[in-house]
């Protein structure tokens, strides 16, 4: 048969990357590449506790249809989180999502028509710019240092470029940098997003990971025009196989995430979202956040104290407060890609950066995740890629 | 704020039928409007065994992100079952989605630029013409009768037309009609298919509720050419909060659904397929599919003997061998909205048929759900809406 598919199949193939990582799946491999968190923090037996009371209580409710919108009191738990980073939201401001990813790709489906230009950090989440590409948009990369993006250039791109949809951040340990948004640069986003009526969508999944310091006010608390949409998730904070994310935006818009929502799958799973309803009703999360941040504090410090002692001098790579990831830069002429396919020999995984950047290029960059591996494999792991970036640097 | 959204915004507004339906909310309303089982059926206390095991055994995996594909040993039991029918196939087929819904959307995804063309049975399921319009196509209707669509209809419109995209069809106890596609026809359409290079979209979440007679083949069985895309789900024969369907297509077709579904949502909840695959480990969901169809078809003979004592006698409807709906037809001046008006206000609810017509009109049609409500409320309910036709015709 010859299929003739929508021209929007053409931008999404088969990377290199994912046939490269394939590779890694074996149990011997050490593996910096997901974003995992660590499973043997998942609340197991408090689940158990959890599915019981959900399914004495309100079984017939927890296997039947639901709402699109989502599981109402869990809807609420939500938005009264939310104020802690300064969020005023009710129950009726927030979409359940299977993920965040999902907002992502209903953000694409909502605003962007063929050629229309997204605005994103240099660089940004990968999977956001897989789920926008399939809207086959433009991107244009917005230089970014240690707060955030230039606003400078922000600017000139903003009133200069007609068919801006929306400018996309992940201000809060950022995927793949590791790199938090200072306040001025939030405030300054929302100003410019105001002055040249331009939508922002705020992707927050591991804000709440913080390991020391103080947590910003989110960007959507800067926002007085309903102009900015949260997306969140418990994949970070709670576990990522329940796949419950969540939208919070201004009715106007949160009315056509629904709408596409319905569309698309209908609604998110039933149990899932009174799990964690229960979940939150029963235990407390944010203790259970505190254990998590308390792991990943020390794989942090463990990763970054072996790359000090086993990464040649001369290469540069960020200290993230919180969150998952690290972000190295090599000398220009090297291809991280390289490295790997001579790490992956070493049984070590992690992922190239030049996919982070939609327009290609800096293919000198990788990224390392240490909330998934145990503090010895970290050592041995980055004393591994230390000797290949020595043998090739 | 002004927001430009996408084109394909225009095409997905609030339907008037979902608002009046939100009024029949009220737990005194006897609703035949929706598509829900019966939740008096659901499994619950072999649920708390189900998770139970799956938490004990594999706590950790089924928290955890997983493969996009979905669970392996689910999709070979899937694969399995699909030999009732008649389709050969193995895990590798086999794509595990959110619903049957999000296989629709995908479909969508895949295939369909502005303006090209879906051919579709008159009238089709309403979530199918709501997740296609996302996508900007034209539908063209194809006259549907007691074995399927008319065939000689279908060949002048695949001979004349250009930019048909796919064929959708729901050939067992059709959404909205509760009709039944032949043998012949399912063949005819391949051949067609073939004839005519162009993919078909079997849609079939009810096909397993036959409450007598032999359940035929699916369309799929008859593809020798990867051409047929199979979508199901255990949604009506398990649970549908869970949801838990499947996209059964040939490979190349396959890879196409996995790249959208990771862009999408990245995959369908851990937790959920293990649940599935738990239960069909220690249970028999061919014994508990019994149990449902001995309730259902109780349902519908009370609601098939009532429509004949208390209808008026002129109206035409289907009898359903299986499934969930019957389709009523009135006579042609008569608008089933303002029907439905009169009937909600004696506490009853049904779905008008003008928004299963993707094209409009025929809104003398209404669709009626018999598997949710009790035996004594569906002939209270028939007897109300009876009331109202007599009055009205």
């Amino acid at each position: 048969m010859a299929i003739k598919y929508a021209k929007r199949m053409d931008n999404l193939k088969a990377s290199e990357i994912r046939e490269l990582l394939k590779l890694t799946e074996k149990p011997e491999i050490i593996s910096f590449a997901g974003g995992l968190p660590a499973p043997e923090l998942f609340p197991i037996e408090e689940m158990k506790k959890v599915v019981e009371a959900v399914l004495d209580e309100n079984g017939m409710q927890a296997l039947q249809y639901s709402a699109t919108e989502g599981f109402t009191p869990l809807r609420e738990k939500i938005a009264k989180r939310m104020e802690n980073i300064g969020i005023k939201a009710s129950a009726d401001d927030i979409l359940i999502t299977s993920g965040s990813q999902q907002g992502l790709d209903f953000t694409g489906k909502i605003f962007l028509n063929d050629g229309d230009i997204v605005v994103c950090e240099s660089p940004s989440y990968l999977g956001a710019i897989n789920a926008f590409k399939g809207y086959l948009p433009e991107f244009v990369e917005v230089t970014t240092d240690d707060e955030g993006m230039d606003m400078e250039e922000l600017e000139s791109i903003l009133s200069t470029k007609e068919n801006v949809k929306f400018i996309y951040v992940i201000p809060d340990f950022q995927n793949p940098t590791g790199k938090t948004w200072s306040v001025e640069r939030r405030k300054k986003l929302v100003e410019l997003a105001n002055k040249y009526d331009i939508p922002v969508i705020e992707d927050n999944p591991y804000g709440e990971l913080r390991f020391e310091g103080e947590r910003p006010p989110a960007v959507k608390s800067f926002d007085t025009e309903d102009r900015v949409v949260f997306l969140g998730t418990f994949s970070k904070t709670f576990c990522p196989g329940l796949r419950i994310g969540w939208t919070l935006a201004g009715q106007e818009l949160l009315q056509k995430y629904i709408f596409v929502k319905q569309g698309s799958d209908l609604q998110t799973n039933t149990m899932a979202q009174r799990e964690i309803n229960k979940f939150l009703d029963l235990y407390d999360l944010d203790e259970h956040v505190e254990k998590i941040k308390d792991v990943y504090r020390k794989r942090r410090d463990v990763m970054l104290e072996a790359m000090k002692e086993y990464f040649p001098q001369k290469l540069k790579y960020t200290y993230p407060e919180g969150g998952l990831f690290t972000w190295v830069e090599l000398p220009e002429e090297l291809d991280a890609k390289k490295v790997l396919e001579k790490a992956i020999e070493l049984n070590v995984a992690f992922v190239p950066g030049g996919s982070f950047f939609p327009n290609g290029g800096k293919e000198n960059t990788f990224r390392l995740n240490y909330s998934n591996m145990p503090e010895d494999k970290i050592k041995i792991g980055i004393e591994r890629i230390g000797k290949v970036l020595k043998e090739m640097i």
